[in-house]
């Protein structure tokens, strides 16, 4: 099976960093292609640039549509994901959304590690669409302006751990989701130093996706809307 | 003060009753521009098309910047409106939004009557976006495949009114929202003959955007975030 | 048009911070009578003094009937607003609905700055009341046992702008609420040092009220309950 | 112990009907004292109903106190009892209150049944302040205008019935709350012929309050606040 | 009334402390038997201690059928008692949903005093279960290892007292619950040095089976079921 | 990887058909091993029934516990998952758990088809532990008595399928939940008949269950709390 995973973000390094990662957790067998959104911003933060990067990654879902068997969006918050579930008529997963699933399974409440202050309002609200935001224990984030969004977790891989020990500790998390493609496969490098559980986007995504292609559940319905888009 | 009224949809016809209600609803003194998307669908229904609008209308509302006071996004479901507030520096307001504000102010449970049933997914998740879904007595829409967009008040006029009625006596509305550009003007029509207050999108996003300026309260601190919008 | 401000607190010297501010947000041809409860206590903080306040308010809104074209209760936590719309056939609106309203079109979280930590308890239910408090941030108050009613924004000033400061840097609120009479006018002062839009709930209070006057929605069902009204 | 049951009504008949059900479930050695509304009207079914209704009742039971050891508000939606818990040194309890907290220990969902449909939206608020409202099943009522308010149990007993087991069959409740004072006594005399537990108001509060003596918690510190009460 | 005590814990020291609370809770003529679990751990922390500990208490309740007129669960969390409610057919309470009713009536907003971090999450979710959640201030707990099961009251009372004070102070409960039958009685011993009132769970849990039985409401219908159980 | 799936009901039947849906859903190389619980009942449909079940399904977790990498609980309503997840070492999935995570990743509401009405209530918990239960958007079950635990499917396969078409269209679901073991590979048969993706429960746990076992998260904290298990 082929899986399309689209970078949201225009930054390759980023790009980069989530192919490891999915190559990694991919299963023997499943073919990874990358795409980087063509325009947008470096990082999404703020519910503008995401509303920027749904177009720019439902493009990209568009264009190379027949050439894939799921799509993966790639950036927390799963920016345009619920409308590309009905554009394209295989299915399609999210950091975000893959997260929560895989969180939800392994723990009761959860807490989310991301990058930057600015972006919790828009990763709150992307936990409310879901509606599990009352098993949302916290949502902790780095402070410091970032030196490289390519090298945040060699940057701040003991600020990050202490984070992740300290909504454990004191917001009473029985689960850690690491959000964002830039830290994509940290959960990897730190789970055994942690007391409980840390989840990673990229790798819950493709799991995900992979099982979902193997239930191949009947396509939803809403897709023929988009028949109706014009120019 | 001159505010930007932009129809997220590429549907001029619908624009036009917009326009209409927008100026009947206005203050003396405020001047409406109305801008029609340059492209996307005729009528939102679902959350593609919606994501679709959004870029649009924050297209428009972009590359005008500058020449308005105030935006309103006329399509309900508001597509793009979170974003928007974000991306400029003056007060914008969306039809949805408007209008549960109006109903919570003029009782304690709304209705939504639609005016297909594709649409009521995507209602009803604007709703819960607002956090005001437990005051949502119901969503009740036409049934019949519209024959034109732009003349939806006349052909279902009867249909519509006895919506109405079935949501106050049958699901305990108190408060009516006539929801979708296409219906702009009809609360008007026909509020004297229903039980209950009628709000009309339009009307009431007009009224909050006038107040809103009037305060004048000051700008969001996100809006910020887009000075780091690339290409 | 003709609004009729109801103080529901004995206290004059509020009232006189209330007509200010009113007279100060009202478009030009709106006329403004303020009158004050004739029993009650100097100002509302539990649940019993709304209850008295509740009472107070609907009395004065009887009394005058048919002299006015729409009611504002001006005190934090609306008593007796959700009676008085059953009672009269014109709009009524109160502090908190309208300060409410204002911050979920300004902002997703909002926070309330309170003078007194005794009346958090009623303005938590207040918020409950309308269906918002998942998006309520938290509420501050001042600590201090106050000097005098009519002089808190003087007297604390500089406590107050920490309290707003506070609650968007520890919070997460993207909008500030000024709650309660006595701080009338405060935010008129202060917006411009704060760095999100902050709301007052008598401005808010006159600008939907004109709002709802120009789109005159049609009298809710409940009012001719009030006919069975006995003695 | 001595118990004041205040009808918030007028209606002496129903203080009749109140003040048997009272007497027939007190313990041994309990005395009970039933009091009626001075003013208001002969049976609430609206929100300003209820804020006459709040005042009068707090007026009662500040008037006599002192001559009894705890309160009960007999009247379904409990107007006034959050206030009057405050006003007073002993405990007060509410049929709804006390209904809601049985049904919620002999089942996880409850429906009521009221003898009016204008009283819905009134009930449904007062079990969303108690927060169990995704505990309730559904509210029915009566649809035919009353003959007489003191024989509302005689004239429509098997509709009254009826309405019961459709809230088992249909809205999937397993305990049903006879709502309402004019009520009073009737699950008593029909609950060994309904497949659920079936919850009274009176002697729920009855139980309740003997229960709260017994225990005798402290005071709750609100109660000060009333000392600020002026004139 | 014979009342049989169950204690889900296999503590015979916990079983004591029970018994000792409920005589003192018990109106005159009611019968306490207090039986231990026979197998399970010494004090339920987690959710499979509690697996455990509902499968001891329901067998106990089924070994003893015939010889009471109603079951106290007594171990906060409720272990099997919505089982249990099902399996007999006389009244069961538990001492959370005890607790939780009794504070709910005497305030608004409640607190969790409990003996263990480690128990926090299960009781959280107890207090879920009631969907009461919305009203939980906090829970908080003694951090440091037991010393005896037994004797916690002695060990902590000042620091436990501490807890108290600081759920009223800094979280806004205006009604205490010290959860866990080791700290039985202790509600008893400090309420007098509390500025709310604290809520006992055995003593509530006798006080509201004792009302049920009073009231005695039909038996719920899904009793029937364990008809159905087999070996 | 070995993989335990235990049928927490005593039936054969179900066991052989929840094996031969796992095994065809299972990937090459994973081994499926089924467990029947040794005591219970025939098929759990009420609260008492799932306390039974878990502690048997506990036990057998337990008992074969070092033999197998992870395990699923093979029956609806997941009963005793969460104490599992603590007892063991290795990831646990649930039927329920599974198929929410999975409906909710291919739609936004769902509704659940299940065998018989009494176990709605049963089911309405299990989603509401998972906090989804405002996605849920209907539980219909057959209402006719069962002929035969084993071949349901054969003997309903009509009225099945007529109750998933009445979710789509009358409740507003966009993805089905066919709920229960017996019911096991129905899925799979209707699917494409059907106008909404349709979730299997064994299905989705098995894919879950070998997603997390490549994503292989560290195992939760509370695990060692059953080293303190005595008898």
């Amino acid at each position: 099976m082929k899986i399309l995973v689209i970078n949201p973000n225009i930054s390759e390094s980023v790009s980069t960093l989530i192919e490891a990662e999915a190559r990694r957790s991919a299963s023997p067998g499943t073919e990874i292609e990358v795409a980087t959104a063509p325009f947008g911003v470096a990082y999404i933060e703020t519910r503008f640039e995401a509303l920027v990067g749904a177009y720019a990654t439902a493009s990209v879902a568009a264009e190379r549509h027949g050439s894939y068997d799921g799509v993966v969006v790639a950036a927390f918050g799963d920016p345009g994901l619920q409308g590309i579930k009905e554009l394209i008529d295989v299915p399609a997963v999210g950091l975000t959304e893959s997260s929560l699933m895989t969180a939800a399974t392994l723990g009761q409440r959860f807490s989310i590690i991301a990058i930057s202050p600015r972006i919790k309002a828009w990763y709150r609200e992307t936990v409310e669409r879901s509606h599990l935001a009352s098993r949302l224990a916290s949502i902790r984030a780095l402070e410091e302006p970032l030196l490289d969004i390519g090298s945040v977790q060699q940057d701040y891989a003991g600020r990050l751990k202490a984070l992740c020990n300290q909504v454990v500790d004191d917001d009473g998390a029985d689960v850690i989701i690491i959000a964002g493609a830039p830290l994509a496969g940290l959960a990897r490098e730190i789970r055994n130093e942690l007391p409980v559980p840390v989840v990673d986007g990229v790798s819950s995504a493709i799991a995900q996706l992979e099982g979902l292609l193997r239930l191949s559940p009947k396509k939803r319905r809403a897709a023929v809307s988009h028949g109706r888009q014009s120019s």
